[in-house]
This record gives C-alpha cells, sequence and structure tokens, in this order.
C-alpha cells in the first residue's frame, strides 16, 4: 500500500510525504485537524491540510522565533504567546529560567490535545508551571492588555482561516499596546518566494513598520514551509536585534540547540536582494 | 490534461511541479536530458530525472556560487568552471570586466546545445570571447593543470552519474595543483538535511579539509533543491572568505544581483548547528 499526504505549495507545486499512518483526524470548531506517523518527518500535524509542523524540521522553527528575541533582551520575564498549539514555542520558552510567567492563547484546544496525545516531542512543556492556557481568540485577548508583556510571540496559522485576523492592522497595534516599553514582537511572517504569499507578506510588514520604531525580518530554512525559505518579523520600542545583540550573554547561558546560534542569529538578519525588494516596495 | 514533472527528493518525498509542455528530450552519452515549460518555474532542465535548472531560481545557485569567491579576491584573473552546462555560473562570471579568461570543461554537448536553443536566459553568455568551452571529462582537464588559475568552481551535477569523479580525493587533489598561490576553489555540497546525502557532503568536505588551509562551507535557499537548504564549499590556498572580504570593492563595481548582497556574504557562512555538527562529525 502507498499512502501519500500532499501539500500544494501553489497550485502548480506540490509536496509529498509519504505516511506510514494516519493516527488522527478530527474537525473542531475551527479547522480540520490531523496527524500522520511518516517515516521521513516522524510526526506530522497538518491544520486544514497545510504542514504546521513535523518532527523532523520543528527545531527550526521553533529555534528560531524563540531564541532570536531572547537573545536580544535577555530581561524578558514575562511572555505572551499567540497561537503554538503544538507547544514546540513554549517549551523553548520554559528553558529560560529567567522566564516568570508565559501566556499561551490558542483558540483552538483540540489542538493542544491532539498534540499532548501524539506529539509529545512539540507539548512536552505545556504543563510547566510558569504556563498559563487560555483557549480564546488571540484577537480578543490582546485587546485588553496594556504595559504588560515584554515579549509578544505570534506563532500563527497562515493568514487565512483562524489565523486571519492576526495580520491585521487593530492586532499588531493591540500587541504594541500589550507590550511593556522595551517589549518586543515577533510574528511569522509567511514567505517571499511563491507570488501568492507575497502580497500578505508585504502588507503585514507594513502595518508593523508604521507602529514599531525598530522592524527587521530574519529567515530561517525549514524545508516542510513552501519554497524552504521562511521569514520572521521582529518589531520592537527599543532594542535593535543586530545592536543590542547580546551573544556573550547568550552563549553564556549554555542552552544546546540544533540550528540556532550566534552568528546565525547576526546572519539570518542579511536576506537576499529580492527579499529586501518585496519589503521596500509596498504600496497597500 | 494534467501533466506533472516529480522529483524523489527522497524515497518518501516528492516534489512536483505541473509541466505545460515538455519543451525537449534526448539521451546523451552520459544522461538523459529533459526541458519542461512550466508555469511555476519558467523553464526547467533536467538531468536523468533530477532538477538541474529552472529559470526561477537559477538566480540563487549562480549568485552565490560566483560572486562569494569573486569578492573575496577581487584579483581573479584566470577562472577553470567544471560542469556548468546551463551556461549560469559563465554568465555571472562575464559580468566581471577583470576576468581575462574562462575555461569551461563540460563533459556534455548536448546539455549545452539544449540550454543554448531553450534556456538563454542562462545560456546567453556562453559566446562571450573570453569563454573556452572544452568537451571533455573535467576530472582529466584538471590533472594536466599546475598553478595556472585564480577560481576553480565545481559546478557538477550530483555525486552519481557522470559527476562521480568530481567528488573523489584525486580530483580536489589536482583543483589544488591546478590553483595560483592565492587560488580559491568552490563546489556544490549537496545538502545535510536528508540523511541520504549526508555522508557524501562529509566525505567531500573531509576530502578539501585535508588539502587546503582555508575551508568553509556557506548555504543559500534554493526552493527547487532537496530540503531547499543548499551548501557550497570554499577552500583556499590564502585567503579567508570573511576576514579577507572585499565588501566596499565589490559594491562598488555596481553590480545588480538578485540575491547576493554583501552582508548575506557573511551571513552565508553562518550555518546551523545540525550542519556544524555534521561537518565537524567526518569519520571516513
Amino acid at each position: 500500500m502507498e499512502l501519500w499526504f500532499t501539500e500544494q505549495h501553489t497550485k502548480d507545486v506540490n509536496f509529498s510525504i509519504r505516511v506510514e499512518k494516519q493516527l488522527y483526524s478530527s474537525q473542531s470548531d475551527f479547522q480540520k485537524i490531523d496527524i500522520f506517523d511518516t517515516k521521513e518527518f516522524g510526526k506530522i500535524l497538518t491544520l486544514d491540510g497545510y504542514i504546521m509542523v513535523t518532527e523532523k524540521d520543528e527545531f527550526i522553527y521553533h529555534d528560531m522565533i524563540t531564541h532570536v528575541p531572547m537573545a536580544t533582551n535577555p530581561n524578558i520575564k514575562k511572555v505572551l504567546v499567540i497561537g503554538a498549539g503544538d507547544g514546540g514555542t513554549i517549551r523553548e520558552l520554559t528553558r529560560y529560567s529567567t522566564i516568570e510567567q508565559i501566556d499561551m492563547v490558542e483558540i483552538d484546544p483540540m489542538v493542544v490535545s491532539a498534540c499532548q496525545e501524539y506529539i509529545p516531542q512539540t507539548a512536552c512543556k505545556l504543563t510547566d508551571e510558569r504556563v498559563h492556557i487560555y483557549y480564546e481568540d488571540g484577537l480578543k485577548f490582546v485587546r485588553t492588555k496594556n504595559n504588560e508583556y515584554d515579549l509578544v510571540i505570534v506563532d500563527s496559522t497562515d493568514p487565512f482561516g483562524p489565523g486571519e485576523g492576526l495580520f491585521t492592522k487593530e492586532f499588531y497595534g493591540n500587541c504594541y499596546n500589550a507590550l511593556t516599553e522595551d517589549g518586543i514582537l515577533v510574528n511569522q511572517h509567511e514567505s517571499t518566494f511563491y507570488d501568492e504569499y507575497v502580497a500578505t507578506m508585504q502588507r503585514a510588514h507594513k502595518r508593523i513598520k508604521e507602529l514599531f520604531p525598530v522592524v527587521g525580518v530574519y529567515q530561517a530554512h525549514i524545508p516542510t514551509y513552501p519554497s524552504g525559505h521562511w521569514l520572521f518579523g521582529f518589531a520592537s520600542k527599543k532594542y535593535d536585534p543586530i545592536k543590542d545583540f547580546h551573544a556573550d550573554q547568550w552563549n553564556q547561558l549554555g542552552l544546546i540547540t540544533k540550528y540556532y546560534n550566534t552568528d546565525l542569529h547576526v546572519g539570518a538578519f542579511a536576506v537576499p536582494n529580492y527579499v529586501k525588494e518585496l519589503l521596500e516596495d509596498v504600496k497597500q
């Protein structure tokens, strides 16, 4: 028997992974949730047919969304994470003993329970005593917060379906207000290689740029995401991710990471010319 | 009608591109050569079923294999290119007025003629008067050369089939001898993400490291290559690609590039920890 999962990266490009077994399949109030066991990527979580996490390459995404802001401001104590139902971002954050509180706002409790049952590799630290999980709409949650978090991580799905509101001007404005005066916002920023993702990426970048004095994007190689070239947004009220970067202090923590290192931190902000041009050339 | 080209990235991972039309198909003395027209990637060249070049992302590979050594030593005058039948590497080299001679050694004349007919985007500069094409085995050609080239670029296919000899110790040793005392060797270095490519990458790296005093690898995001994370090897007798890097001088040339820039030059050498570990952990 041959069983293959296929994701359309564009309508003319397919990416397929051989599946050993479908472990879980369910329709929640928000989306279709599936977990597959595969030989090449281990367990993979898909939402509405799009790959969110695989055991083989999740370390890349979770290293980059977490350690870049943490190495920029080592004094981060209170963190808000929006999305992140698989738990991978939380797992990385809990490695910092200096973090006192992590509020996680995930709209879909079924994603969390499925990952806790089938993908403990990412979900293993959701029970850490510093973690508070709110099963709410991130858009609404953040509206009520003011000057509270040192770091907001938007670990969202794509800008359609349940994640759509997390790419709006109102949302980014509320994130700004929720942050303390030295606060940092990091968000998953989609990709620039295939045309159909470009407009969203440009719009998100423009909206963040209108709000924050320090704004940049950085990149990682994530093999299971469309094109493999993925961007993260970095926005902050004060700290520059390169000039204020505390490489020595981060290295002294002795955290072992499979992707991130302090040279790569700097290198990740050196994006290709075609990406720089797309970021500058924003009309809407 | 639906027509799809599929490449096995591993035996459990497929990458498929919708094809508008097969433009060319031929069996040469060395390999099966196909050229397809596609909506997403423009024209694509495959050899024995593996994607070599697409019009949409070839700029990444050709920028990185060319401008990194050229910006490290701006005095490069005589270049040997092994492989490169599509012409993209030659096109980038001919943009430097300081280069006096480019010897290109391609084993398969049918690749060159097919690209000249169907992919002028890459093959357009093969008629430059500084370019001399030798239709020979690169392995044999380089044996006869001594202290002649400032730069050798190994723009090879994968380490099986006709490209196999270009990953051997004998070959790298002959490249060393073919180089002048400030010579640089750059080679396509495969990928590290999927296990089946790792051993070849490690072996190539170890062999080069035994020969050259300065050795490094650098990365690029190439969406149509397996995993999208691709490595290049940099080896040299004298120049360090970071310490001896002439960023200002390169920027003064005014070359417009779609991928390469001088910040990215430095960032490309900051590879992930898992790649660094694989490069250090070489047994054979």
